[in-house]
């Protein structure tokens, strides 16, 4: 699977988190990162509908302006996706969220200071997806990065790294695999010594291990669920 | 009350439906249309807040581009509208929204061809008008325009005269004012021939009748609620 990551930022260079996330994939394999404030005023909609046509999951990275994307988006949006919207051959393809802001979790629900939910104000994102034939993926928000502790950031990045690359729906067993496959890249780096790459291999087998474990586990639930 | 009505379309010249609108609007007093297309590339943004400053009722008019505005409107709101929000002074004001959309009114609800409702989608402008303090007016629809007959025309027009300058929320008895304001403002046209007076007074005294009649009935029907 291809992911296309279309940074939406006006003021991207001035930017801690879109520069924490820009370090943050630098490992991963099959990625495209696609800056909107580098691209030329006038919009190049052939080059951009190839690139579209080339990746399975589509992800709009930006801040939130006005409790949506910052204008820079939108217009990239109204330019590129149009009523031939079948030629794009959307359709089956994936479409993410990775939204940051300078508000608490708490502020986004009824009540709460900005009073709608995340899921309520990106619908224009969902109805968008809907019309082109996708699957829309659960939002991933950051919250007040500025004022994350270093343990916040590192799971941040784990968190990032899975969303852009790891099959959804998330759950443990995909977990699972995403950590195994990213071990097994890390051991074909060629400037590993030999002692990290023996811990590479033993955490290798305890993931598997463990596999096994849960799914012996699971069948042992299962068993008392039907006896129920 | 002022009203301000900030026009979003890029292709506004070949809009059917902005055309229409602008001649319906024509003999309104007290309202000023501000059109995004004709401005500069750069938005003069001093110029922009003291238009905003000069009127209590803001209307944001757009066609329907992605469940959003186009991005036109957008650019200009990241502009305009600033953390300092509280110098603009918005609090207080209304905010409305005058959406024309070549689809179906049934196509927007849960089922429907695009799933969500028009409230739904536009829940960043209810964001918007929350944060600003500002009253948010309900959502001013056109649909398929370019299908409606001249009669649905002609009840579009005294609608939207009505969202442009009456007040809210909106009742029969407001809109007996309505009438009456907009009927006084005909009479004093000096073009008029004596029978067109003549009529315009006419029109006047039995809404005037109509209302005394109203209000009789209202008083014997809370009499009645009181017997209950």
């Amino acid at each position: 699977m291809k992911t296309l990551v279309i940074v939406a930022h006006p003021e991207r260079t001035n930017s801690g988190v879109q520069q924490f996330l820009k370090e943050s994939s630098a490992s991963l394999v099959d990625v495209t990162y696609h800056y909107l404030d580098e691209q030329k005023p006038t919009i190049d909609v052939k080059a951009e509908r190839h690139l579209l046509r080339q990746h399975q999951r589509i992800i709009f990275q930006f801040p939130m302006y006005w409790y949506s994307a910052p204008a820079l988006l939108k217009n990239w949006i109204d330019c590129v996706i149009t009523e031939q919207r079948n030629h794009l051959n959307l359709e089956g393809k994936e479409l993410g969220i990775v939204i940051s802001m300078g508000l608490k979790e708490e502020a986004f629900q009824a009540g709460g200071k900005e009073r709608f939910t995340l899921s309520e104000l990106m619908r224009p994102f969902e109805a968008i997806s809907h019309a082109c034939g996708m699957t829309y993926l659960p939002i991933f928000p950051i919250y007040l990065f500025t004022y994350q502790t270093d343990e916040e950031k590192k799971n941040l990045l784990i968190k990032y790294q899975q969303y852009v690359t790891m099959h959804f729906p998330q759950n443990f067993a995909s977990r699972e695999t995403w950590f195994l496959t990213q071990l097994k890249q890390k051991m074909t780096h060629s400037n590993l010594s030999n002692e990290q790459r023996d811990r590479l291999i033993q955490l290798t087998d305890v993931i598997k291990e463990n596999r096994h474990h849960l799914t012996d586990l699971l069948t042992t639930l299962d068993e008392m669920r039907m006896e129920e």
